[in-house]
């Protein structure tokens, strides 16, 4: 790929989610960084994340990134009877494969008309941890180099084309595309003062058309409430196209919740605007968990000198941006978060929401309980990242 | 009253809210602050106070303090049909009686055997403002001078003798007394840097005996969930002396919650311990409300430059510290909070828990809706102060 080449130029598009996968990615949480992001020192969230891979796992296989050394062993031991999951070897600071990992595009060639892959590859800094540091606030993690060359390293691993976009400060969650030249995001994250704040916003469209290969951007304004204070507001906890013309949105009831201005927000917003087809969008209202929070004992067992280290505070008492949109589009499957206790009913009525939403042609599965993986503000689709099918 | 004269020396102790009162003292919130404080200029908030002074009405006679000029005039307006409501004039920053109220204390005359009622007056200073602004923090009022003196006025307005307690930084919602020598408040409070860090421990307990006439401090661990940011956890949102040798405690039973945590610590101290008197404590459970928080547009209904100006900030999305146990003890009655909305189930369920711990000696009264001062992090007992019955 030429210096001058973007996505847009050479013809790609970013698939949706659901289209064919030739795999999913993941990464395994354990290395120098666990201690300071979750609690026991990773083990109970490695559980979790074992139980979603192997989940996926029934649908496509899971490559499932590791740092080298015990954090593989433990992989492979975590693994060993999972034929369809494989782990590879690469460093990492930590496992949100939805951040880090490529934003993977497509088209078909020019010449032999056969769908080609190719990966975007942002500048990810850690959830704006560059502007974050450089004002004394915490990142997610204060040192994120593993993480953001961890995205190159795994497109090389597979062998696609690389189109790198260096300075652009971007996650994978903030984002969702149709397939057909839409993408959703929310204002207040690719808008926050921490991402690429001298672009603007019609600068950041620019660059999500070029390198996204897109016709249209659609702004929704917050992401779920309490999910400011690590992604500020990613859009893939709130909002995600089911396919193309229906969105699936993260819903209360609840008038006094804030959550219910978000979602309100955002169903006028999808609403009152078409897709890049120039087709209405029609919205399927999610229900979301009761509201979730962080307890003492949860936020004791990171290590107590996380803060000072730069690394987010996990503050007790704080909400927990629990929702069932962050589940992961596989090959006929949607495999969804659960949260059980005060959350069961909204467990089990989210799973048949989505269910009716996909229709017979995707089986959708909720994990056994992704409430590890919540305390650290993501779920199943922030730990995940689509590999789509060539050929 | 003597320079060297305590309430201890002389004989005087705390009776319990629960002690036969002459009056509610009260304060209106109108007046140069609340725009800062409140939303729409404190209108909304100000309905909400007037139907608490209308239902206390029914039980004793309600003393509605006011800022002098247009808000005593608006003061006596709302109350015009109310005969059982009279308008004190004095300064004011803001309506929280409870914490610049006076504490008051009692005594028989060692004379003539006659109940003698004089003020405790703490050097109220905003919730630790004192230190919080030298620290560059915000305060709930940013300059507290008027609220410091009306708890000294009042009591002058009474006629009672006032013992002052210069340099101790205390606010009344903070300490809670069964009138026979026990007080229970929360470490979280009484020791938190901004209050009277210098003391320690075992010197607040000590000025607390010294000047309210105890024999014993019950320490609680934290106030609820959510009640960090302006109180730093008052106990009279989280427990409350039904009687001597019986406390009721806001309650939940979701383990997932910080919520359970808090009223399980406070749950084990009380039981733990005996009172003043070597008595072993009762502790009845009331339901909390479920999670509300402040919403977006509650939020922006405050002026905008209040936080410019050092009043604390009024964040969005924030977990409110709703509890029915923050409720007044008035003559014959009990005046309980409501919030509606999917808290009207446990709005009802919360006045049966205590009219059935109260028994029949006391009507226990829900009122229509106190969301609006929940929103400055209080609600029916925050607003009210006794003033206990001589003679």
């Amino acid at each position: 790929i030429g210096r001058e080449d973007t996505p847009l130029k050479l013809g790609y598009t970013m698939p949706g989610e659901f289209e064919p996968h030739e795999a999913c990615w993941m990464g395994w949480p354990g290395g120098p960084d666990a201690k300071y992001l979750w609690r026991e020192g990773a083990k109970p969230a490695e559980a979790q994340y074992a139980d979603v891979a192997r989940t996926i796992s029934q649908f496509e296989p899971v490559q499932m990134l590791a740092n080298p050394g015990t954090p593989a062993e433990e992989a492979r031991n975590a693994f060993k009877f999972d034929k369809n999951v494989s782990v590879v070897e690469i460093p990492l600071n930590d496992g949100w494969a939805r951040d880090w990992g490529p934003s993977c595009v497509a088209r078909a060639n020019p010449q032999t008309g056969k769908r080609e892959v190719a990966a975007t590859h942002w500048d990810f800094d850690s959830y704006g941890g560059f502007r974050k540091r450089a004002e004394g606030f915490a990142a997610q993690v204060p040192d994120w180099k593993k993480d953001n060359a961890a995205g190159r390293l795994i497109s090389e691993h597979v062998g696609i084309p690389i189109f790198e976009v260096p300075g652009f400060r971007l996650e994978g969650g903030s984002i969702h595309t149709d397939g057909q030249g839409t993408l959703i995001a929310t204002e207040q994250c690719l808008l926050h003062w921490s991402r690429n704040p001298d672009l603007g916003r019609s600068g950041i469209e620019a660059v999500l058309k070029e390198y996204l290969g897109l016709k249209k951007v659609i702004w929704l304004w917050k992401g779920m409430a309490g999910d400011d204070a690590i992604t500020n507001g990613h859009v893939d906890n709130l909002a995600i196209f089911i396919r193309p013309g229906l969105v699936a949105l993260s819903w209360t009831n609840d008038e006094n919740d804030p959550q219910f201005e978000i979602s309100s927000a955002a169903y006028e917003a999808l609403q009152g605007t078409t897709d890049a087809q120039g087709k209405k969008i029609e919205v399927v209202k999610i229900p979301c968990p009761p509201p979730l929070f962080r307890t003492y004992k949860e936020a004791e067992g990171v290590a107590f000198d996380h803060v000072q280290k730069g690394y987010n505070p996990r503050v007790p008492g704080e909400r927990l941006p629990a929702s069932y949109i962050n589940h992961f589009q596989a090959n006929g499957g949607a495999v969804v978060p659960a949260f059980g206790g005060k959350a069961t009913d909204t467990d089990r009525a989210a799973v048949q929401a989505l269910q009716k939403a996909y229709g017979r042609e995707r089986k959708v599965v909720g994990v056994k309980n992704s409430r590890e993986v919540l305390l650290n503000a993501g779920n199943v689709h922030c730990i995940t990242q689509q590999f789509p099918k060539a050929g």
